[in-house]
């Protein structure tokens, strides 16, 4: 009866809600690049206000890179930590978007209503559902259900650094709840929401090929002096064999096979790898030959270069002979393999594939492991039928194929269990042009969370 | 005696002469950015203006780029056509420079003065040592020694694209001419002057590999979708063999082995591969492996990536899988290779290592065979002798590593020989940052050709 008031509630209140989310997507909080980091505070300084309208004692957390925001309610009973992130990605290619990125607004789509904006799917629309979920709670029932922490971070989308320093330096504080609700991920399918029980790991690694000590013209030059961007696209055609595994030394150290029981129940989500590849413009699995589409997302590790450049790469032509190159390179992971080990042997491959006059340096970007959730819990089966109740299909159990180190931290660190429950939808277009979040999502993504928080208090 | 007054006229005027020369430099005539056409056609003007200060009748061309400067001087005996080019190569990376590239100055060096900025010796100096000679001739002897043609283009850094057109719409005017000029090379070594005999044609292409119809995140889809970077790292790495070689079927195609004479003559150069790789940081030659580090540059065929870019390559990192990549790459032709069967070749074996759900596309830059001198011609020596008189040592014919396709146009088109005559050195850092030309180079320069005026006229 008064889940049933919270829920009515918020379907009251979306209009006001979706103002509230275009009013933080207009914040351009992108981590990566220092540039924005007046943005990025701001967009802090943005939640923490909100949290505080809720009558939620919330301050901002200075790290050496973007702001902590740290909330508490404080209650009896089990304690729930509650984790999303304010930055984004970058916006370019630029002019691959229709609409100023950070000038978002609510379009018609041909299956219903999306709000268009960066970080409208990732994060800001995902965290803003649980937020709502509590503003509809208290306003119906005057206070919370029990003590909740929130946590929002601000630099998910830029390697986390400023994260296990801050959870180990506040571990008292923030190891205080039992459970975390990390609300990043996607529903399997339209209208089948989900709980990722596996998440990839991720190793980032930027090189750099040094041959001439300055850029030559390739006409004075060309032939005799080495050419690093030669030397850098032989290195990176080497990463991956005929069968398109990776061929970095040790790499598959730790990554397990598929247990028979998870094998079965995957298969039995009916995956559609045909339209998952269609919706892109591809139509043919491209890594490992002898795995599924849905193995190579969920259980299988890869290796992606990110970026690349070097030489002239304006208008016209420019026969340059380049002093350097450089490539982004990123490894999802899984299982127990090992950030660290596989960055030294990475590092050891393309120093053992230089030729003479080249040298080569690195900069690591982030490292995490892969993560297990703790499903024995029941709170995950009590999150599953919440969610089943809500969406028109059962809500399932499924893998991930990104990386949300998070989980594995406050396993490591906090020593508690997370559930992952999000709202996105594969064709969101998240860390592209034109990222858009379902209005469908948000409505019942924060509906979910307020069945939720019924289920778990 | 009257060649020692313009020579002596010459030395009295060097100050000067700098100042007109730094004045043509500060217009940033980038060709192959559109953004700087104004200034490209500024430069022309400035050419224009300077040729009828000398009585010349001198105008501008228009062309679908950048304008012709072409200028007339009547007259009996041999008719001279003097060839330069306004145009310089764009600045990135900008950081590198000392100093505003456009903000050029006269600088002390360990080995002299040096006039400093974008086009100093490629090719603004360079023309404007004929430019002077011109000059003192006319203030000594009140007219200039014959018929001369000038004519400046302002495309060469940019593949010429009006070049041809030009010539054909121009053949009779333009014709009349007996022998080209062309001054756009450089010394063989500190010096030693030279006349370059034979030069590298050119084909450059641009590729384009699509894979997703859009960009991508690397942990939603990272495996199974397929990621144009690698496919065209892959396609980059195997343009070359093991041994070198370019694998473009039927590359070698017209490439002639060196003339026993010739490659005797060559070793009698004494040229230093260790202190030419030296100077740029390097110790090994690395082309072809069984072909010395001259051979390499002269004589012998090339294939280099110029650009490289695709995905993320800003501050931090981005996961994303990029929709497309890129290169802009070059081959540099010898003997009767044929650019346009090279082309047709290339973009087949591109097309034929597409894996499933890869497209590629092509821009064509320039296209120019390989250009072979009529050292037959008995201007040859007698330009020869001059060019010893001038310089401390003997003068020698040689080959060059870089693509001036002029020369062969004018054989094909207006059926003239062409001598190239330049002062550059390999220090000079043309199409780099700190360009740079010899005060030295400048100055002997221009008493170089009041001495070839003297031979030939």
């Amino acid at each position: 009866m008064s889940l049933d008031a919270v829920l009515s509630r918020l379907d009251a209140d979306l209009p006001q809600a979706t103002e509230r989310l275009l009013g933080l997507l207009r914040i351009p909080s992108i981590s990566t690049d220092p540039a924005y980091a007046a943005d990025c505070r701001r967009a802090a300084e943005w939640l923490a206000e909100d949290l505080r309208s809720l009558g939620i004692e919330a301050d901002l957390r200075d790290t050496p890179g973007h702001p902590m925001v740290v909330g508490h309610v404080p209650g009896e009973g089990r304690h729930l930590l509650f984790y999303g992130h304010y930055d984004v990605q970058p916006v370019d290619p630029l002019d691959l978007w229709h609409r100023d990125p950070f000038d978002p607004e609510v379009q018609d789509a041909p299956h219903g209503q999306v709000i268009r904006g960066r970080g409208a799917a990732d994060d800001k629309g995902q965290l803003m559902t649980f937020i709502e979920a509590c503003r509809a709670w208290k306003a119906v029932h005057g206070s919370l259900p029990g003590p909740i922490t929130f946590f929002f971070e601000g630099e998910e989308e830029s390697g986390s650094p400023s994260l296990v320093p801050f959870l180990e330096e506040n571990r008292d504080e923030l190891a205080a709840a039992d459970l975390a609700l990390i609300c990043d991920t996607g529903l399997f399918a339209p209208g089948v929401p989900a709980i990722c029980t596996q998440l990839r790991g991720m190793l980032q690694e930027e090189v750099t090929i040094t041959g001439p000590d300055r850029d030559l013209h390739s006409g004075a030059y060309g032939g005799p002096a080495i050419n690093p961007i030669r030397v850098l696209t032989r290195i990176l055609a080497g990463l991956h064999d005929a069968e398109g595994r990776v061929t970095v030394p040790g790499f598959y150290d730790g990554v397990p096979e598929l247990p028979e029981t998870l094998r079965r129940q995957w298969e039995a989500l009916g995956f559609d790898a045909e339209g998952f590849l269609g919706d892109v413009g591809l139509s043919v699995p491209a890594g490992e030959t002898d795995r599924s589409a849905l193995e190579q997302i969920w259980s299988r590790p890869t290796a992606e270069v990110n970026g690349i450049w070097g030489g002239y790469t304006g208008a016209g032509f420019k026969t340059v002979l380049p002093s350097q190159a450089h490539a982004k390179i990123s490894f999802r992971l899984v299982g127990t393999q090992d950030p660290l080990a596989i960055r030294k042997a990475f590092r050891a491959m393309v120093e053992d594939a230089l030729p003479a006059d080249c040298t080569a340096s690195f900069v690591g970007h982030g490292a995490s492991p892969a993560s297990q959730m703790a499903i024995g819990d029941p709170a995950f089966e009590a999150a599953r039928r919440a969610l089943s109740d809500e969406w028109p299909h059962e809500a399932a159990y499924v893998g991930g194929g990104g990386s949300i180190p998070i989980a594995g931290y406050f396993k490591s660190i906090l020593e508690i269990d997370s559930l992952l429950i999000g709202f996105g939808k594969d064709d969101d277009q998240i860390h592209s042009p034109n990222e858009k979040y379902d209005m469908e999502s948000f409505h019942r993504g924060m509906r979910s969370w307020a069945r939720i928080l019924d289920a778990l208090t």
